[in-house]
């Protein structure tokens, strides 16, 4: 007997008999005798539509408005999977942010959450209902409907467990849990049974988009215990997110490999080393309202020194324009470079902390594949490289493989 | 400088290029200084297709879930038409039933409204906004989403113009007034300047689709200055529906013509006339939860009568079977009848009261045409005859003569 958070994304609720699914997994659950609360996402491809439409009427929506028309698309679902529920005899009441009470700040688009009155739904699990609550959307103080910004609905999930004190919260995609690397790269990537919220983030943040970062954030913040499973297939039990600091003596030193093809590479060649050269730089980047993600700057040589970092690929002409106009004459720099045909990997695992040579082992691996590292950046529990797009796939394979990755069980997808 | 409520069908609303028409039509109403609420329905076909998910889910849609579902539709409407405004320059916020809290019973997919509390839309009104509410929908007292049944929006844009003491309320459709007749069955019918309320109200319920009944009784109610125009064109101020019960010189005694033949006769011949007979006779079809409409027993001969009322057509079989395997037995009538190719034509105004020969005038047209009536029901303000179906047209057209009802001015229609 557990108080059980689900959450289910637009892909599983796509359709009238996904949404039957749905309700036929949250029955199999009640039927052990939990008790579940279940936040569901507006259909796959209903948001989509409706930030389409407002836009038809306005080219850049109110965002009061946006919120409004965008939040309808999972009320419809929470109507539609409760309707699922009461017809296979189970009782069950949907609830939008609003009713629920999920209160936010007035950050139309991208609120965050400020607190959440959990009576309401007490009262209907003591009663014996389930409890379907519209995801990714809230309510400010004065009333207007607010949304959580994409990926929202599992924050939403996130939130309610941490709320009402919930044993666990699973979050039901199309993948049935956190591998070692993306299957679609690496077909001996395997399944982690666990993993850190440590290196949930950083696998999160570096492009496995498995879990919202934001959720991931909340649910180590409140200490919640949250499982990402299928929701197409109940083969395993997902992977389970863990305060595991310590990993044990069979934890493997990399839990996993995340990469992403969308950066770009800057770099400003023959700058003066002199104190505040980097703000001089960045400082015009940042007005510019462009992210900077990797920053890399070598010790000064006669005087003058490289600054290299990388953007979001989109932003790439952009900077490169900046620097070229603006920045290297202010700051006197030599000469200024560019590489859009760029990827970052980066391997990630607590175990790493208490281990020595990871970083070697990664560069010999590269090395032996002739693979050129064109930047290195590193955390506790994460070594990231930049290297030519080209041999993304090639190093993910050969890295997975070094680490001893590469498992028996083979990948299974939704 | 009036307080004017307005109010859009789904046809006015269905797409972003309708929309933003309405937002045309609300600027010019704003631009002369007006203080503007508006009212909108669902784009149409929108409830529709809510209403085709649901049972795809659930055959028979549990109420609670099927207001939930269903009032997305309005609340995507009410956004879309805010953004619409806000492009225009327009400073526009929209409410759902429950943000402007429309406090209904929960008679959920059929509630009726109890209260409205005005003092958001005031202040939106005093800071010089547009207020947007969604129609058809409200919020019971503990929170729970209610729909107003079908042509609720009607009944919302009446009721928030009686909360806020509104100088009128607009309902915009498809067509630009109250006609005489429907002018697709006699091309001369006129576009009424004004018709009273009792007049619309036996006009609606007579099946000139034009408004829902129900919010005329409510305008009736809280004497709401009521008028139905156009939304596809400003021509004319459409139909202003008045309070004036004694008609000018210049009033025609009838002000319309209604019909439809959505209706069935049913007959049992040879009923002893005894007291409690006609109870005895529609008690058993009340618990059928068959809706009786016209209801016609003359004065009995020889210890028995004739007993005749209309039902919905769709109810015609069942109502029949009743007759014959339960009633007719019991009451020991001799036979029944019945006949579902019947229509009744409706001769309605108030001048009729002050009128007489207006009976005389109508038989003897009918009679001239050759038409048989097979029943005749009055009131004060209406006279109802039944006949065959087939002449329905021709009924009507010859009594639109008779009564002098064509007139110089073409309808027209948008």
């Amino acid at each position: 007997m557990a108080l059980i958070v689900q959450k289910y994304g637009g892909t599983s609720v796509a359709n009238p008999e996904r949404i039957r699914k749905v309700a036929e997994r949250v029955a199999r659950f009640r039927a052990q005798g939990h008790d579940l609360v279940v936040v569901v996402s507006a259909m796959s491809g209903e948001t989509d539509k409706l930030i389409k439409l407002a836009r038809e009427v306005q080219p850049v929506p109110d965002p009061r408005e946006l919120d409004v028309l965008v939040s309808t698309g999972e009320q419809a679902t929470i109507a539609l999977l409760s309707m699922a529920l009461i017809q296979m005899g189970i009782p069950a009441r949907s609830y939008t942010g609003a009713q629920v009470r999920i209160l936010t700040d007035g950050a139309h688009t991208k609120a965050r959450i400020l607190s959440i009155d959990e009576q309401r739904m007490r009262t209907d699990l003591s009663a014996g209902r389930v409890v379907v609550v519209a995801g990714f959307q809230g309510v400010t103080e004065q009333g207007d409907i607010t949304t959580l910004g994409r990926g929202g609905s599992d924050t939403t999930g996130v939130a309610l467990a941490a709320a009402l004190g919930a044993d666990e919260c699973q979050i039901y995609t199309d993948v049935d849990g956190v591998y070692t690397t993306d299957p679609r790269i690496v077909p001996e990537a395997r399944r982690l049974d666990t993993i850190t919220f440590e290196e949930m983030l950083e696998m999160a943040s570096l492009g496995s988009k498995v879990l919202q970062i934001r959720s991931v954030e909340f649910a180590g913040k409140y200490k919640v215990k949250l499982r990402v499973l299928s929701s197409f297939e109940d083969k395993n039990d997902g992977t389970l997110i863990t305060f595991e600091d310590n990993p044990s003596m069979e934890q493997p030193i990399i839990s996993g490999i995340a990469f992403n093809r969308d950066e770009a590479k800057l770099s400003l060649l023959g700058v003066p080393d002199r104190p505040g050269i980097a703000f001089s730089i960045l400082d015009p980047v940042g007005q510019a309202h462009v992210d900077v993600d990797m920053i890399i700057q070598n010790i000064g040589v006669d005087g003058s020194t490289d600054f290299s970092f990388t953007v979001h690929r989109n932003e790439y002409q952009k900077t490169l324009d900046l620097l070229n106009n603006t920045i290297k004459p202010q700051c006197g720099a030599r000469e200024v470079r560019g590489d859009n045909h760029i990827c970052k990997v980066s391997l990630v695992g607590v175990g790493m902390r208490s281990h020595a040579g990871v970083a070697s082992l990664m560069f010999k691996t590269l090395f032996e594949e002739g693979i050129n590292i064109q930047m290195i950046s590193t955390s506790e529990i994460k070594i990231s490289v930049v290297i030519d797009e080209k041999y993304m796939e090639l190093a993910v394979r050969a890295l997975h493989k070094a680490f001893g990755l590469d498992g028996a069980t083979s990948p299974t997808k939704g």
